[in-house]
C-alpha cells in the first residue's frame, strides 16, 4: 500500500486538521468529539442540517458544510459509521432553534446511530427529522445495507435542503424537500478498480484486468455484476437503462444529469461519460436541465464513477441554483 | 489497461465535447480546429488570456476559461503540444481589440509552437506577448524541457492575470502581473504511481511498492530521485524545503499554499499534506494567507501530488480574491 499519510490511525484526523486549517472562512472542526460545523453557525431561526458517516468519501460531508448545503457534517473512521455521540453534538451545533434535519445514506450502521442521536438531542428539546437517502438502483440489500444504498444522490439532497433551510423553510418543509429530491433521484456506480482502506492495507477487490464491477457500492461493495470492460459508451448505456427506467423518467422531464468520479478516475473520461449520458437523453427527448460533473463521494483512490438522474420541477431547480458556499461546491457567492 | 474510454484516437475529441456540452453557459467548443473559448467573447476592450499544452491535465486548461480567467484554451492531444493553427485561432477568438496574452508551460513543444502562433497572429494585427511558466524547482532541464518546468504554479498565474485582466489592465499590465506571479511562485511534485496515456496503453514506468519519484513532472519525467516512500509529513518537510529555499521564502512573507492533486489521490491525503506544509510554514514566521486544495493540474489518474508556494503582495492578493466563475474554479459569481 502506498498512500500519502503517516500513521494508519491517524488519518482522519490529521486531515481533518488540515480541512479545518484550509476553510477556517467556512467551517470550524471539532475533534473531540469528532465534527464539522460552520463557523457562523448556529443560524438563529435557520433549520439546521447534519449528515455523516464513514470517511474515505470526500468530499462528502465534510466539504458541503457552509452556507446554502450542511450546517454540519459528522465524519466516522474510513468506511465505519460515526457514534451517537458526535452526532449528538453536531446536532447541537446545528440547532439555530428551528430544529434539525439528519440527511443520513442508507447503511445499517449510519440509520442506527443517527436513529440513536436523535433520540438523545430530542431529550435534551431538540426537534429532530431525519431523511434516508437510497438512490442506488444496482441491487436491493447490499453487505453494510438493508434495502437501496444511499450513494451520490445524496449530494443532491444536501444541496437542495440546504437551499430550502436557507431560504427560511420549517423543518416540515425543508424534510419534505429532501424527500422529494430522494424520491426522484437515482444512481448506479461502477469500478474498474478497488482503492485501499488504510488500516487494511490492501484493496477490497482485485479485478482481472478485463473486469469491472458493474453496480459498485461506494465501499466497494459488491454490485450487479462483474462483466468484461466495455467501450465507455456501452457503459454508459448499460448505466443510464438501470436509472432511467427505476423511476422512470419520462420523454419531456426535466433533469438533473450528475456524473460522479470515484476518487481516482481523470476528469477528462467523467466528460466522456456525460456527453454519451446527455446523446441518450437526446435520444428519449428528456430535457438535460443541469448538470454536474466531478469527483463528489469517492471510494479512496477507485477508479470508477457513478451516474445519478434527478428528475426536476421549478422549485427544485431554483434551489439547485440558489447561491452556495462550501469548501467542494460554491457558486453565486 | 482500463479506461472509461471509447477508441483511444477519441478520447480528447469526445471529453471535449462533454466538456462543451456541460458548461454550455460559460464555454464554446471549437472541434476543428480545437480549442475552447468563452461563450461571451471575445469581450471588447479586454485583454484576452489564451493558454493551452497537450490534454491529460484536466481541469487546466479549458477549465478555466471564463470570467475572470483564461478567455481561450487549446488542449492538443493526451501529452501533445496543439499546432500553431488552434493556437492562432483560439488568439483571434480570445482578442477583444486589446491584445492577448499567451501564457505558456515551459516544454520545448509548447513553447514554440505558441511563438509561431504569436507571429501568425501578429501577421494578422494582433498584439500577443507570452509568458512562460517555469516554477518547478525539481530539476534544471528535463524530459521535454529546457530550463525549468511549468507546472501547477500555472493555474494561479492564470487566475491573477486573468483578474488583472478583467480589471482592464493594457497589455503591458497584465504581462507584469503574470511574470509577477510566475516569478514568485515555487512548486515541486511526487508520484507514487503514474497514469497511462491511452494510445501508449501501459504507465510511463512503474515504480516498487517501496518508491516514489521525487520531482516528477507532469507527464510522469523523471524528477530528483526515486526514493523510498516515508510518511507523508516528511515527505512534505522534503518538498518544502525545495521550494521554501529557492525563492528563498522568508520570514513574515505572505503566501497562498497550494496542494495540487495528479488525479488519482484521494481528497482526504491531499489536506494531510497541507496540514503538514502549514505547520512548517508557522515555524518558520510565513503567513499563511490564502490556500487552494484539489485537483487542478493532473497527470491522467498518477497518485501523487505538488506543493506550490506563491508569495503575495497586496496587489495579487486582491487578484486572487476578485470573482472568477469558470468549470473548475468560481468564487464570487
Amino acid at each position: 500500500m502506498k498512500k500519502l499519510i503517516n500513521d494508519v490511525h491517524d488519518v482522519v484526523a490529521e486531515s481533518l486538521a488540515g480541512f479545518g486549517r484550509a476553510h477556517a472562512d467556512l467551517v470550524r472542526v471539532s475533534h473531540d468529539p469528532r465534527f464539522v460545523s460552520r463557523a457562523d453557525g448556529p443560524v438563529r431561526g435557520k433549520v439546521g442540517l447534519v449528515s455523516g458517516g464513514g470517511s474515505g468519501h470526500e468530499p462528502l460531508h465534510a466539504g458541503f458544510v457552509g452556507k446554502g448545503m450542511l450546517d454540519a457534517a459528522v465524519p466516522g473512521e474510513v468506511f465505519t459509521s460515526p457514534t451517537p455521540l458526535p452526532i449528538v453534538e453536531a446536532t447541537k451545533a446545528a440547532d439555530g432553534g428551528a430544529g434539525v434535519l439528519h440527511i443520513v445514506k442508507n447503511y445499517t450502521g449510519d440509520v442506527l446511530n443517527f436513529e440513536t442521536a436523535a433520540e438523545l438531542a430530542g431529550a435534551e428539546g431538540i426537534s429532530v427529522r431525519a431523511v434516508v437517502t437510497n438512490d442506488d438502483v444496482a441491487v436491493q440489500d447490499s453487505l453494510y445495507t438493508a434495502g437501496r444504498r444511499g450513494v451520490a444522490g445524496t449530494v443532491l439532497v444536501e444541496k437542495i435542503a440546504g437551499a430550502a433551510a436557507e431560504r427560511g423553510d420549517d423543518l416540515d418543509a425543508v424534510t419534505a424537500v429532501a424527500e422529494r429530491v430522494n424520491a426522484n433521484v437515482r444512481s448506479i456506480g461502477l469500478a474498474l478498480t478497488d482503492g485501499t482502506v488504510p488500516h487494511a492495507g490492501e484493496p477490497g477487490f482485485v479485478l482481472p484486468e478485463d473486469q469491472i464491477e458493474f453496480g459498485v457500492g461506494i465501499h466497494g461493495e459488491p454490485g450487479r455484476e462483474r462483466i468484461a470492460i466495455e467501450p465507455a459508451d456501452r457503459l454508459v448505456d448499460r448505466m443510464m437503462d438501470a436509472i432511467l427506467t427505476d423511476l422512470p423518467f419520462s420523454s419531456g422531464d426535466s433533469v438533473l444529469l450528475f456524473v460522479n468520479g470515484m476518487g481516482g478516475t481523470p476528469l477528462s473520461e467523467l466528460y466522456i461519460l456525460f456527453r454519451r449520458a446527455a446523446e441518450i437523453l437526446d435520444e428519449r427527448g428528456i430535457v438535460l436541465s443541469r448538470s454536474l460533473i466531478g469527483d463528489y463521494v469517492t471510494s479512496l483512490e477507485m477508479q470508477g464513477a457513478s451516474l445519478s438522474l434527478l428528475k426536476l420541477d421549478g422549485e427544485l431547480t431554483a434551489l439547485w441554483d440558489a447561491p452556495v458556499r462550501t469548501a467542494a461546491l460554491r457558486w453565486g457567492l
